[in-house]
């Protein structure tokens, strides 16, 4: 390949970026929400044969749409004309997203993208759309500019990623030998600023968990029977105040912290290096005052500490005015965020286990676990994970901190398990991208750094160490 | 008046029952739902229309639709052709009910009557449409078979029974010397079995209160900011978990019991008479156990024993499968019944300044007092009271028991204070009739037995005693 090709495919990105964009508005149309996968079977339908005319129109090959039983089609496209002596990058990304509501509170509506301010809106603009985006945008600007790439690529993309992507394993699992790759590429989380490029070396697990009361067998009268029978909200709020001490918050799940890791010399380092501050977290979240587990600095509390949340508490009554029933029938939305080594499914147990014990008689109680991502860390040192803090350098004019995440990405050490454990994940968003809330949005200057980056990881890839390793 | 009138009516009633009962449904399919008034006021005023033609050609006289600034309407009759000496009854009712939600959970829709079973099931069909309905009918059929009724009668219905009464109270100040009365009657209760009618000799009082919180500027994903920021649904179950005792139930609010009055021999008396046990409550609710304060039995707990209840816990992620979000702002709904004399006032105060006392710096908090309601009690020796007590025992066929009700009618104390302290609070209501929830009904074997009550009633209050006293 010519010595310049990577800037040529920078300036045949910039002159087709506005096109570029136009496209991005296009795949946020699609309203893809995971969470209500069987109402929105057709829209899935539709979005995959988008992506699949795109990136055969890019330049990409075998691009197929792969049906799954029941669940959101993935996307799979190649590009291995680079030859079976060069590396092959292995790219996921997911076209799903999370719900809208409440819809009334979005600025603009979120299936109908908008831009403003230099910023895209829409539901998916940042998680996960417009990053995977900027990823198919950098490979179109290499192949468009130059006809070709300096290494292979392997692209799958999912459709149920905010639904704990609980189908893919077993697709990985059976397509192994076909996956086979030297390494992997995320673009799904926020920079700390556009100045503070990330590379995500963790991210947390989690633990998600239904807990459902029943009570009299249908709504009572508040009057007539308040006192006499079990109100199954009032039981509610006293298990889940039970799960968390109120002033240190700690989890008072016997056994909850037995298999949280300590960090190592390497990861204090990085923890240390990173410019998060109380004032930025005020300043980002709005919040009166930060909380959170006593003893931690937030920039620890928000990655590399457990967590519990409550979600939703559903099943009283929320419309106007009062009604002063007792309901028969209530439940709460709750999860863990995990650290390495925590497991999922013994902390879904012991969590079971502690609620059932303390449940009254007086109540009928279901503890069901609902969805498991197990936590995950990546070696900083392998070739990949380097070529992307070189790469990112480049792209952003800043050199990237390295950071355990605070979310999940369920699928991590699944792909870490079946196809490598090498991988680069990073990202484009930014903290005031909102996403998971409303106004979710893109910075269209991160976009075109992302773009920048990722064809310089191509160059990274290839030049320096020879291969991905 | 013929010696015979009381049997002649009752007569006039059977012949003319099933056209009184497709009058009701008439009466049900209005959805008068108070609490939200502000879309229904045309229902609000067509039902108030339909009212007044009835009470016309019933042959009450001075009929007429009161309009109120921005509440429901009130419906107003009399008839005074017994003369100035005889006594006056006022008979107060409520048109307006509660809301119908969980809607897809009833077997018939709320607002379209349907009978079965000896039932007339739909909203308001017993609580309280269904009950004056059969105060009306007995009116009907004194005037149909007779021309007159022993005693005056004025006839007062109001729309907002549900939402507190909040604006009859004025209207009463205002009306005083027009709605001078010897006595009042109100049908909206529950007997416990068709053969123990209940006469109530008090009623709880109620506070209700909406807790608000408000955690970040909006909903967070909760793993980017989880351990970072507060989680006002967190907060709000520790703090709602915070005012009961989860072993004792006592409410932990301080000062909360100081106004609570002992109860008299008499009362006590009264308590021990009424054949109420575990497993009637076991049997009538369908709870896995029965819950209540410790100490006290059933009967005491639901009737002369203050309560917390949780109504509603709003604004996490109810929809479909998981969001794990951080919410921005969440609220509760709550409220507590009270016992004589505790003012709903004073107990609002104390249980906001408790929890605002609590509330960590993390989150603001609103604390509102959304309704107030007094407990009430009434002199059972009054000859009205006693002149129901042999009214019922006729038309039953079984003697009513004396019991404090457990719910609240907010305007009780009110009519007290500016009308007259006599009242006769009963009702042709079952425990079965599930007011206030999914498939409310009416005991149709109970209306025909509340019509002649009600008959039997207007000849007792004439007979022995000569006048209402």
């Amino acid at each position: 390949m010519e010595d310049n090709w990577c800037e040529l495919a920078i300036k045949s990105f910039e002159t087709h970026e506005q096109e570029a964009i136009e496209r991005l508005c296009q795949l946020i149309r699609f309203p893809t929400i995971s969470a209500e996968f069987a109402e929105r079977q057709a829209d899935f339908n539709a979005c995959a044969d988008w992506l699949r005319h795109e990136m055969s129109g890019i330049g990409l090959e075998n691009v197929r749409v792969i049906s799954l039983n029941n669940s959101p089609p993935l996307v799979y496209a190649e590009w291995l004309a680079a030859g079976e002596s060069a590396a092959t990058l292995l790219i996921y990304g997911h076209y799903d997203v999370v719900p809208v509501d409440p819809l009334d509170r979005w600025t603009t509506p979120p299936f109908e993208p908008h831009l403003r301010d230099n910023r895209l809106y829409g539901r998916g603009a940042s998680d996960d759309k417009g990053q995977f985006w900027a990823i198919l945008c950098a490979i179109e600007a290499c192949l468009r500019s130059g006809g070709k790439l300096p290494l292979n690529l392997k692209i799958l993309l999912e459709g149920e990623e905010e639904a704990l992507s609980s189908h893919l394993a077993s697709f990985l699992q059976e397509n192994r030998t076909k996956l086979r790759c030297d390494g992997i590429l995320i673009a799904d989380m926020d920079a700390l600023h556009p100045q503070v490029p990330l590379i995500m070396y963790g991210t947390r697990g989690n633990c998600t968990l239904e807990v459902r009361l029943q009570g009299p067998r249908r709504e009572l009268h508040s009057g007539t029977y308040g006192g006499g029978v079990e109100n199954p909200l009032n039981v509610l709020v006293r298990l889940l105040a039970s799960i968390q001490d109120g002033k240190t918050r700690r989890i008072l799940v016997p056994g909850f912290y037995d298999a949280v890791r300590a960090m190592t010399a390497q990861e204090q380092a990085f923890l240390e290096d990173l410019p998060i501050t109380d004032e930025m977290g005020l300043a980002i979240t709005g919040a009166p005052a930060l909380a959170g587990e006593e003893g931690y600095p937030l920039k620890a509390r928000i990655s590399a500490r457990p967590t519990f949340e409550v979600h939703g508490i559903c099943g009283g009554y929320c419309g106007e005015g009062v009604k002063t029933i007792i309901p028969a029938s209530v439940h709460a939305k709750l999860s863990f965020r995990l650290v390495p080594d925590q497991d999922p499914q013994v902390i879904g147990e012991l969590v079971k286990a502690y609620l059932l014990r303390q449940a009254p008689p007086t109540v009928k109680m279901e503890v069901s676990l609902w969805g498991k991502a197990h936590p995950a860390t990546v070696d900083t040192d392998a070739a990949i994970v380097q070529a992307g803090k070189r790469a990112l350098q480049r792209g952003f004019g800043a050199p990237p901190r390295f950071v355990r995440g605070g979310g999940s990405i369920p699928i991590l050490n699944i792909l870490q398990e079946l196809l490598h454990p090498h991988i680069l994940l990073t990202g484009f968003g930014l903290p005031q991208d909102n996403t998971h809330s409303i106004d979710e949005s893109f910075s269209l200057s991160q976009f075109r750094n992302g773009v920048r980056s990722m064809i310089y990881l191509f160059e990274e890839l290839t030049n320096k160490n020879g291969h991905v390793s």
